[in-house]
């Protein structure tokens, strides 16, 4: 298996992500070829999208100078985590958990790295159909059968730092649906799904930085994940099937 | 970046996991390089340190009848997680949410795939000293500076299936430290840690699968990873740290 990082020019506002990258694979010579996968950073995805917020045009509500003062944040960022999470959990110094879309975000995703000077950039919007519509142009384009994860970062309760994540999926079956395989011994396995898309966004991460290297995409080549146009498993729990969530309830913070 | 699957005999207790991995390099005609990062299955490790129990040596006690009754366990693995973890949280159907050694592990580590027939493998004993000793031996055997991570699976609050961690880290800066890094334009980054080895893990999960693949060793070349026999940086955050554990609190289970 093999992973190549792919440099872009900057990405702004209005800019055609499926060009772009079609660009940039020419610029490194690197010609598709039928099972590649590219993972896309959702950075660059939410700021061809206008998903950016200018930070002095925000007005902090009340309930935003709170959480600020409580958490020691930026209040015009507390305000537009307010806007974009569907509920704040709580938080550390610095940044606030909340869960967004049915999960566990960091800020909501609002993160003024790699955002133009005095903005935020917010996640895209409708990853799904932005995955599924990329991949369609590059595919038309190029004739091969490829797949397109637009990847995040998370962390894992009780670990320092963050991990890659997939946000969504084209063309490839994101979680591997172990059960009724065997193991050496022709034992039924214990681990029943894995999450393979996390794992190749997490595999592309290395390549990408989060600092000033300009490679939000990456290529991989060679990796025995299972192509389809359906996939059959979701990447996301609900909160009575996730071991976590059977464990743990919100602590009273207000 | 390019990953390479290392094939193994069936690995048994007593096995020396250094000469393993030698010998199967030589025979996939790879050839260590100086940067070199080997990712082993934790699985293995442990079977090789005979950190193995036989299910019809295990007697249940009666907390564990109870639990295996209420998450619908065979008694005797439930026992077994009991010895094992350092506490029992709670959990969902067939599996057991614990913590041991600081972090939260399902069934505290206790697999019965792609152990011996009738037995589990439980989680090695001193990760930590075991990467250290098998990057010695291979690194004496070959004259080669290498890396060595014990990978293991974990899973992320509300995401279906499980992803690559590394359980310990030798020759390599497990987690990398963001802050002071600058962003496309100056701007000090947001993410602050990177956890990097977590995700050389989940990389190399991609090829080893879970099931009779028989590759329960990865070789990564190519890794834009920092090199160090002082890491800064430890995996584990306290829970004072961790953004999950100020916000949630265990339920009460009993």
């Amino acid at each position: 298996m093999s992973l190549y990082s792919i440099n872009t020019p900057i990405i702004r506002p209005g800019d055609n992500i499926a060009k772009v990258m079609i660009n940039a694979l020419e610029k490194e010579k690197l010609h598709l070829k039928d099972g590649d996968i590219i993972v896309i950073a959702e950075s660059v995805v939410a700021t061809s999208q206008g998903r950016l917020e200018k930070l002095d045009q925000v007005n902090p509500s009340e309930g935003a100078i709170r959480l600020a003062k409580e958490y020691d944040l930026d209040p015009k960022i507390a305000e537009i985590v307010l806007r974009e999470a569907n509920e704040v959990c709580g938080g550390v110094k610095g940044v606030l958990l909340t869960q967004k879309d049915g999960l566990f975000v960091a800020n909501a995703g609002v993160d003024s790295s790699n955002a133009p000077k005095d903005y935020v950039v917010l996640l895209p919007k409708e990853p799904q159909k932005t995955a599924d519509g990329i991949k369609k142009q590059v595919e038309k384009k190029t004739g091969k059968k490829i797949g397109i994860i637009i990847g995040d970062s998370r962390v894992i309760p009780l670990k320092r730092g963050v991990i890659g994540v997939a946000l969504a999926t084209a063309g490839i079956e994101p979680v591997e649906d172990c059960r009724g395989m065997v193991d050496l011994f022709g034992r039924k396995l214990q681990v029943t799904f894995r999450a393979i898309a996390d794992d190749v966004v997490s595999a592309a991460q290395i390549l990408m930085g989060e600092a000033d290297e300009q490679s939000p995409m990456v290529l991989i080549r060679g990796a025995p994940i299972k192509f389809t146009e359906e996939p059959q498993q979701e990447m996301q729990l609900s909160p009575e099937e996730c071991m976590y969530m059977n464990v743990f309830q919100l602590r009273h913070t207000n």
